[in-house]
């Protein structure tokens, strides 16, 4: 398994930065002045090299949504009981939350997948039975996974991202479902970028400044707990991390393995997003990082990445709600690269 | 006519705060942790608001776009020659420029304007020859209108609200298409918000730092020049605005009439919408800002206003772009709020 882990690692290639020039040539010839679609260019051009072509195509999207629980939330670090995890996977295969709602608006397709809910569920049309283990260990006792575990969640998330490019989808987007899982991101994200725990640590969805200390100290009790088992990008996921967030990481390196460019979402994702980045620095020019999440680390984490997300709503939901929404703006930016006339085509006069 | 127009103004209502408290309570009965869908959550109210209902319907959607010239062009205050405006009329009218690549994708329709372009346009379905005349004067020589001619373009914004009203449209969006009218924009924001013309000029469509300062002069020049003309807003429209912008403060009061909510594109549309909020207090309630502008004086517009754009994108190509783009935001805040599950339907239990 950790051999075809790593013939999956080695398969992905840094992007062709040949294609630049072709495609800021057509952004020119677009009926606009040069750079006024602002952003919306440069998510052009970065889907158009992701994908190895100066005629991108942008049709089939589709948003996987790993969910899971937490051994860690029996330290009530969340506001809700872990029962929502379940409860929620039941609402969304019924059409019912919010990531429904606006994968649908998106146009894009939306697979929910156990990866580690604790919790067992029937056959259903829209899930993805992939579960790994029901739930992780608790952080603060011992590793919240083992490291083989880990790779067959991160393997889950490869090979979901092969079968979307084998069905033709253009771009996937990252969502996550499972209570208590901003306290091992944020684990994750002191440990993997650096940053202080009490600077990144927030109020997931909605605790309250004692619970907030408490989670505080649970992290960083978990990260003092597993310390001497933090030598490689792996071995912190396993320790410290999720299976919805292993998950994540897996789909992103599986997406730049077959060049898919993927959508993250907000600050679980982000987390699952750094893992891949730390297991192969090529994976970035494939990631759009879709929003600023109101988590209170996820604006650390983004300048740390030096990421500029696309939109900032204040939205704290997870699910895939913000990738869902941002997939919209990189629909509008490739339909404007494809669909706009040129200067010569409309005689259009060009700049004095 | 100025009778017509005052009644117009008057028909516009206070919105209704009272419903705030049952849109509130249909908010954080939805499957989610109470505001966790921060913005998505703050337009929903608006625009429940807005519309007098805490059932709200979007459907229909257009966004109007108004064409004029400038005859403030001659200074050279543009990177673009002035036959560029009905250049882009047509652009537009053949479905080729930015705006109608973002119009299909926000499925809105399109209403291209002619309200003030030196040109003469023949029949066209896609167009409204409402042209009050063939561009302004040059406003450092002489008021850029008189007072009728602006009531004149006001009205028109105002008649095409109304018929959108009448169309069963839900919500309506600006744009604009104008060579060099960054600079009748400039001044009135400067004007009327009270803001130093030298930190609120900016490039537009893309000018150097020698051409930046004598437009900077000459936007100074014209409010001196026109200084003991600026007693009411309507004076101050008239001898420094243009008939595109003075076309979009009429869409914006007319639609508040109707009680119809408008999406204010960026730094031009920003002046109508100023004019149109100094015309009528009322009105704010029934605007949103869909982006904040790369132009350098749209910052200071937005936080003078005490705005938050829905959307920061850099774009500064005007048309109605930013407008169309934001209302697939507010559109996906709708949808939320009208299908998503309660927390009684879906058996989801509450936090802790």
């Amino acid at each position: 398994m950790h051999d075809q882990f790593q013939a999956i690692l080695s398969r992905i290639e840094p992007v062709d930065q040949s294609l630049r020039a072709t495609v800021q040539a057509h952004l020119d010839d677009l009926t606009k002045p040069r750079g006024s679609l602002g952003r919306l260019e440069e998510i052009a051009m970065k889907f158009a090299v992701a994908t190895g072509t100066a005629t991108p195509v942008l049709e089939k999207k589709k948003i996987v949504c790993f969910a899971a629980d937490h051994g860690v939330a029996e330290e009530g670090v969340s506001a809700y009981p872990a029962e929502v995890t379940p409860q929620m996977v039941y609402n969304m295969l019924n059409g019912g939350a919010a990531i429904n709602v606006l994968a649908r608006h998106a146009g894009a397709d939306l697979d929910i997948v156990d990866i580690g809910v604790n919790h067992d569920f029937s056959d259903h049309p829209g899930l993805h039975r992939m579960k790994v283990r029901r739930g992780t260990s608790n952080m603060v006792k011992a590793p919240a996974m083992t490291q083989d575990e880990t790779i067959q969640a991160v393997m889950t998330g490869m090979s979901l991202a092969g079968k979307a490019r084998e069905d033709g989808y253009h771009l996937l987007a990252t969502g996550e479902m499972g209570i208590a899982n901003t306290t091992p991101a944020t684990a994750l994200h002191a440990v993997m970028l650096d940053l202080p725990v009490e600077s990144i640590t927030g109020r997931g969805t909605g605790i309250d400044q004692e619970r907030l200390d408490h989670k505080i100290s649970v992290i960083k009790r978990a990260i003092e707990i597993n310390r001497e088992r933090l030598a490689t990008p792996l071995d912190v996921l396993a320790a410290l991390g999720g299976l919805e967030i292993a998950g994540i990481c897996g789909l992103v390196l599986g997406a730049a393995s077959v060049g898919l460019p993927v959508v993250v979402d907000g600050f679980i994702s982000s987390a699952g997003a750094v893992a891949a980045m730390k297991l192969s620095c090529k994976v970035s020019d494939y990631l759009f990082f879709s929003h600023l999440s109101n988590e209170e680390g996820h604006k650390a984490v983004m300048d740390k990445l030096g990421a500029r997300p696309i939109l900032d709503l204040d939205l704290r939901l997870g699910e895939g709600t913000g990738a869902a929404l941002a997939m919209q703006v990189i629909d509008g930016a490739i339909q404007l690269y494809n669909n706009m006339a040129t200067f010569s085509s409309a005689n259009v006069s060009e700049k004095q």
